[in-house]
């Protein structure tokens, strides 16, 4: 057996347990890892040099597959240069296995190249961290090894998903000598199964019994991948039993009939009467954060009385309106279809239909449509400029159907938030909102890309873009990867928000303008690109920068800060 | 009293403290930090978009100023995004203040954007981490944020000097209201005086009668800033007591015609009769990292009887050769003064000449100028062609005299270090060999240039340029910087050494070809750009390079890998 055979079998167990995606940056000391992984017949590996491009081309690939996926780094401050998509995974809850190379632990503080204090270096970020031993000659360690690898692998996909970090410290040598081949070995899985946590009848029946009782039902859908089931039961719910169901574009619920999904636009201006009106008697909430503050605010301002949350364990109370009283585990799909299909049988039996009036989900939809009329005008006039929104817009309504959006940090994903996308185009929609950075955008996008073969559209600002330029650099930039670029030349979202646009250091400690354009970062990476200056040239550009094509395609909107700005203070004036 | 006076108070002690310069990355959770530095009349701000870039010029300017210097970032993944540059900090005892917003604790985990656990995010890679209270209502509050900030800014200073981490939550409002101007009030500094560890006269004998007892003493000199009173003793050590003075370009110790600096040359093949030949008795070490695995594996192997280490104050034991048998707390410079003052006085008392034939100096220098004309026949003929190593070497000769130069990671300070430069040149040699990434030495590079007036020369392989391209983006890149980039488009480092160079997954996995040119991002940039192409034109052009200017400028020299495979493979063979 080779020295290193504990860490080649790293590579089979990744494959056993359901890992076929692995990013490797390159580095000597996690060379072992890099051969393994290399030579495993059936794993599918992609090289970048930029450790923090790695980690979110991971992310990106997980979020769209849905399977853990692996990144492989060298050891000292490569291992730093994941930290960014490691938050990001842990608060999206996306499953990342993070193999961290490392030096035996007896040359920490000894003056050697590349080693820092790697063991737990995430702290509190991945939701677990293990340290695997240097030394394999006595059975055990093999045991632990194998045991670790099983046990972590599981844990990033257990509720709530999330990075997972195994610390891996190498000795020399690191490389196989002339003619040695690598053995793949029969490696032992342990499978851990799931349970389905499942209320007891009474708790049930008490859940039940307050929904019947409550007046004025509301759900409201935090962010959640796309789910047609769930959309179905949900278009069920709300029609059937008039209850409005309020969401974002993060959340993918889409724009159609029924679906509350202008809320930014109109909880802002609430007066009492009306808050007290929309307040909900039970709130039903499911999926991960919210994005809007209007929103927040209102659920937290007018409280429901009852506030549910549905996951699918018992974690940590999170408690985002300040509202909660009852924390429900239980798949929150499995969870509506049950509710639904008891509270419509009970009304069966009793031949309630008296309250079909649906008076407080019309209250809810008469305000929505009248916030996208709103929208509807302050986008669509015969004399509309060209302003990131406005650009926004226009590209929401092409987009292909059934493809995929990623809506970068800051200001894009609010504007198309503020729009919404239309049912019928089935759009899949990602963010990075776990912890909202602007920081890897790009790279999460380009790593959708590798992921599928639709069409995957990222929206993004010039400093989200610019920042990390480096996902278009050493990685593989997959050609049906589709990037617009709002490029106002800066930070556009502090001249929009209140605070810091009254501020004399707003341009230079802000907003920091820069003057690129994007047009020699796309020729380095060989990206189709194209300016576009007016709206009219927007629109007739995209049908053809949406056609599948031999490259990734750029498309540069450049936009005028201060109109981009009046054309938001307008609105803003407007539906106060 | 405004709300937030005791944040504001922080730009003022700061000030105090003897803090100037101040990197700020653009943020909302930040802004009260960011509008504190900015409103103060004697900071120094700088603005830079992406905080990895920030804390990387942040040490750059630390390390030529050898003050500590301040960062403020957002809240969430713009923290971690710091995390390489402290990472490296730590491990080159350079003094950062990290100063990061957060949200108010209650706010974790609570689906809130750019929310992480901040505390402690950094671990053991800071001397300490503070925590401030997010409110002020309490008088003790505020004596603690004043307290705790006194307490960061001396610590980022005493031995061993390196990165303090104070996170800040903060509440809104972030911003002054209209009219509201912020005062500077009179703050509290607390000093902390310094004490001169001092040994004990019982002490000093002791170790005396050691010194004069031993036959062979040898000096090795690791990774220190250039202070030209260290080359003074040492030079008078070498040449009146024989001492060999070995040392590395990393710390800065020239070349010249008696200290010994071309170890990794000539301390490859040694066989056990020189190498026991080359043992010294006693070995006394200065400085923090060495270089170069050849010279370590040496002390390693043949291990000195006794090893004294001299540091400012007993810290870890840090035994990076094995053979430490004492840690001597004292300032290098005072204990190599005292020290000859005090053997030289002996020998004055005793007539002592008779070993002034140096024959352990005199054998080391043997072997030292065997390698050094080797290095000179390798890269010194009719025909050299132009590599790497021969552009290194051109480019160390032209260098302006005074002048300073950073070496990235990884090959270019290995080529730099095998040629030396000579004393009479006066270059200050700066590197990141605390954790030896690649991912800052650009953004090193340019911090160091806005910390003097000086020409500041990076000499940089392809994969760490355009791994760090961002230092020329959002920051404000200053005249007085020089690039001299080597592209062999690839991490070359991979085809030199013996392991990965032997494996068929070399290029695809290890060396990743990316087939760029700096040519446009030196345009989106504005420097000045030269392409170099053969080794004649290299000499002729840099003149004009070297030559202060308007712009920074960058010199792409575009070199093939195979050739410089060739010639460094020629060179081992020739050496073994």
């Amino acid at each position: 057996m080779p020295i290193l055979q504990p860490i080649v079998n790293i590579a089979e167990l990744l494959y056993q347990k359901g890992i076929i995606d692995v990013l490797v940056s390159p580095g000597s000391r996690s060379a072992p890892l890099t051969l393994a992984v290399a030579r495993h017949p059936h794993l599918r590996i992609r090289v970048v040099a930029d450790e923090r491009s790695a980690g979110f081309i991971a992310l990106g690939i997980a979020q769209q597959s849905r399977k853990p996926v692996a990144v492989i780094c060298t050891s000292g401050s490569a291992v730093y240069n994941l930290a960014p998509s490691v938050a990001e995974a842990f608060f999206q809850q996306v499953p990342l296995l993070l193999l961290t190379a490392d030096r035996p632990h007896e040359w920490l503080y000894q003056q050697d190249g590349q080693t820092i204090d790697q063991p737990g270096i995430f702290g509190s970020q991945v939701k677990r961290s293990y340290d695997l031993p240097a030394d394999y000659a006595h059975p055990d360690s093999s045991w632990f090894i194998e045991r670790s690898i099983n046990e972590a692998i599981t844990l990033t996909r257990s509720y709530p998903a999330g990075p997972v970090h195994v610390n891996i410290p190498l000795r020399e040598p690191f490389y196989p000598t002339a003619g040695e081949t690598f053995q793949f070995e029969r490696v032992r899985t342990i499978d851990t199964l799931t349970g389905i946590p499942t209320l007891a009848p009474d708790t049930w029946h008490q859940l039940l019994t307050v929904w019947e009782r409550s007046e004025r039902i509301l759900i409201a859908v935090g962010q959640l991948p796309r789910d047609p089931n769930l959309l179905r039961i949900l278009r069920k719910i709300s029609e059937e039993l008039g209850i409005p169901v309020v969401g974002e574009i993060t959340g993918n619920i889409p724009v159609n009939e029924l679906f509350i999904t202008h809320t930014d636009t109109f909880l802002t201006p609430l007066d009492d009467e009306t808050g007290n009106m929309l307040r909900p008697d039970l709130l039903v909430t499911i999926g991960n954060s919210f994005l809007t503050r209007n929103l927040k605010t209102f659920f937290r301002k007018y409280p429901a009385h009852q506030h549910w949350h549905i996951q699918p364990m018992v974690d940590r109370i999170t408690d985002s309106f300040q509202s909660l009283t009852t924390l429900i585990p239980s798949d929150p799909l499995l969870f509506l279809e049950k509710l639904f299909a008891d509270v419509d049988y009970q009304r069966f039996l009793q031949g309630d239909d008296d309250d079909d009036s649906h008076e407080y989900l019309n209250q809810w939809l008469a305000l929505d449509r009248q916030a996208a009329q709103h929208i509807d005008k302050t986008l669509n006039q015969p004399d509309t400029p060209l302003t990131d929104w406005s650009a926004v817009q226009v590209v929401l309504e092409q987009l292909p159907n059934n493809s995929i959006l990623h809506l970068a940090n800051s200001m894009p994903v609010r504007y198309a938030n503020l729009c919404g996308i239309h049912e019928r185009q089935q759009i899949s929609v990602s963010a990075n909102r776990g912890v909202s950075g602007i920081d890897g955008c790009l790279s999460t996008a380009a790593g959708a890309a590798l992921a599928t073969d639709q069409i995957v559209t990222v929206l993004i600002g010039d400093v989200a873009f610019f920042y990390d330029r480096n996902a278009l650099w050493s990685a593989p930039v997959p050609p049906n990867l589709r990037i617009v670029l709002l490029n106002n030349d800066g930070g556009h979202i502090f001249r929009i928000i209140d605070g810091p646009s009254r501020q004399p250091e707003l341009e230079t400690y802000f907003e920091t303008p820069h003057g690129y354009t994007a047009r020699n970062t796309a020729e380095d990476a060989h990206l189709t690109y194209q300016v576009c200056d007016s709206l009219e040239t927007l629109g007739s550009l995209l049908p053809d920068f949406f056609q599948p094509g031999q490259h990734a395609k750029l498309l540069e909107i450049s936009t005028d800060k201060f109109i981009n700005q009046e054309q938001f203070l307008a609105y803003k004036t407007t539906i106060k």
